[in-house]
């Protein structure tokens, strides 16, 4: 897999070869997407089999991988995915995790075909955090729409939201539109309502790690003040996923269980020094203590259409996510 | 003055003698703040004075110390109420700096005591940048009703916005709490809606820049973002600020001029290392470039009300605001 924490500086492919270090490097964020979570974990669990004596032991194997991260759905969905085969043999399992990457690919290229249509000649499109193709087998989530539009010769500048503490917009965003070749600038979190009143913003596209039953959105802490200011300028908002983002067990965003990381991910910053080096400082006042919450949601009500794999989905209409459901 | 780049690593009083010394001062945030830049440029005026040979030269002074930083108005109130004076004699333009240094203690003491009011016995206190006794002459304006309260005996948590990109709330609001033993947790700027709509907000107090006759309130970037979501959760939205903010010569936020500053604030990063040394970061994609408004304005329509020095002011109340405007 990529090395997501060496990125934008250092474009580093590493191999796992143990199920454990798929967990820490989940945990760790070396991998991070709810797309690429979900193959990570599917690979872990096909990798437990050759770990494992009996059925029991499996199935810790997969309440461990299952923990790794709570937010993201796709995660469970690929470890059910591959859970089911592995009970057969390791084979496979290994076959259900090839699947299972291959699908999530196909699915994102329907994403991107659907998605391109909401998107006009020359558009501003704002984004945050990173649901590229660094965070899926391949494509993304809101970034396949873009890619997909620019490949039909429409002329799009990209708003990337830096997606604070962890910076993915200013560190994969970024870096994954300046591969493309795609013109972007990127903007602090709270510059966005600003931009979205004095730049025209045309629409806003995010990625999703967990969809509710009505249509909640559980994304990137800083999707929902994006929703509610894109909102107040009546700008479209859109949200991109796959079918393994949506979570049928989950009737709405009440539900979702929201992942506090350390606080020392807004405390203290990693970064490169004009040597090249790593390093890592403190940005606030050491003596205070920081709330990291790592997601939010966002209500359907601020949610104009979903792009799913299958098509768009107008807000709030629970006939067309039903459909949604039943095909996940 | 307090030199605020060093905070909240290391506490330092410089001493400038030149008016020189002090723009440069001033452009590169060593004092920043609403009011605090008022009096550097009152103080900078009147070092001018013992600098220039004529009023041409004063009046070539005038205009640089005026463009050293173009958004907050107290500057320009400042530099008049010593200009006038420095016509006179240096003696005259000191006496005028030091009155109105002593203006602005005295009208943030007052916004104190009106600000209390508002805020209950315990209560959850949003803030943005940082708008405390460092950016002003003493208790500052959105923080001095807090400062208050706590004298009173009332319970406060105060959530810190961090305030992308200079960390003004992570490095110096969380200081100047720390300081006065207020509890508090610094947030990420994109972390306030969630905040807003799942912990018990009361209400949020931000500082400002320039009011217009209007009531359109330019401040800190993230204020408007704050501003939208608060009205959304039906938080009241209150900007605290003395009579020095208030500008009669500006009809609306459209003519208020918004600073763009470097986009290496954006890209980089300083911090203190292990070893407690100073170091710049690049934080972001290195071929990205990112853009940078250091101020937004926040329409009249979603402020609740305005804590002056004589009193609180409801929202959109244009003959209030033209009282106001008399006495500034």
């Amino acid at each position: 897999m990529i090395d997501q924490n060496s990125l934008p500086f250092d474009f580093k492919i590493i191999e796992l070869k143990t199920s454990d270090q798929v967990c820490k490097a989940i945990k760790d964020m070396t991998v991070r997407g709810a797309g690429a979570i979900g193959v990570a974990a599917a690979y872990a669990m096909a990798i437990a089999t050759n770990e494992v004596k009996n059925e029991a032991e499996l199935k810790q194997k997969y309440n461990q991988i299952a923990s790794t991260r709570p937010t993201a759905v796709n995660l469970i969905h690929g470890l059910n995915e591959v859970f089911a085969k592995a009970l057969e043999s390791s084979k496979a399992a290994l076959v259900a995790a090839d699947q299972f990457a291959n699908d999530d690919e196909t699915q994102c290229k329907n994403i991107a075909l659907h998605g391109e249509t909401l998107i006009p000649d020359e558009a501003n499109i704002m984004t945050h955090c990173n649901a590229g193709w660094l965070a899926f087998t391949d494509w993304g989530s809101a970034l396949a729409p873009i890619y997909k539009a620019v490949e039909n010769g429409k002329k799009v500048t990209v708003f990337v939201s830096e997606t604070r503490p962890r910076l993915q917009g200013a560190r994969l965003t970024a870096w994954e539109l300046y591969q493309q070749g795609i013109e972007h600038r990127i903007i602090t979190d709270n510059a966005a309502a600003w931009i979205m009143g004095n730049q025209k913003v045309d629409l806003i596209i995010t990625g999703a790690d967990r969809i509710a039953l009505n249509g909640d959105t559980a994304n990137k802490i800083g999707t929902l003040d994006k929703a509610i200011a894109a909102n107040y300028y009546n700008i479209p908002f859109y949200i991109a996923a796959p079918l393994t983002t949506f979570d049928k067990e989950c009737q709405t965003g009440k539900e979702i269980v929201i992942e506090n990381r350390s606080h020392l991910e807004i405390t203290h910053f990693e970064g490169q020094t004009k040597e090249k080096t790593t390093e890592q400082i403190m940005i606030s006042n050491p003596e205070s203590m920081a709330l990291n919450p790592a997601f939010d949601v966002t209500p359907n009500t601020l949610i104009s259409q979903y792009i799913t794999p299958t098509g768009l989905l107008p807000a709030c209409n629970i006939i067309s996510l039903k459909n949604i459901y039943s095909q996940s």
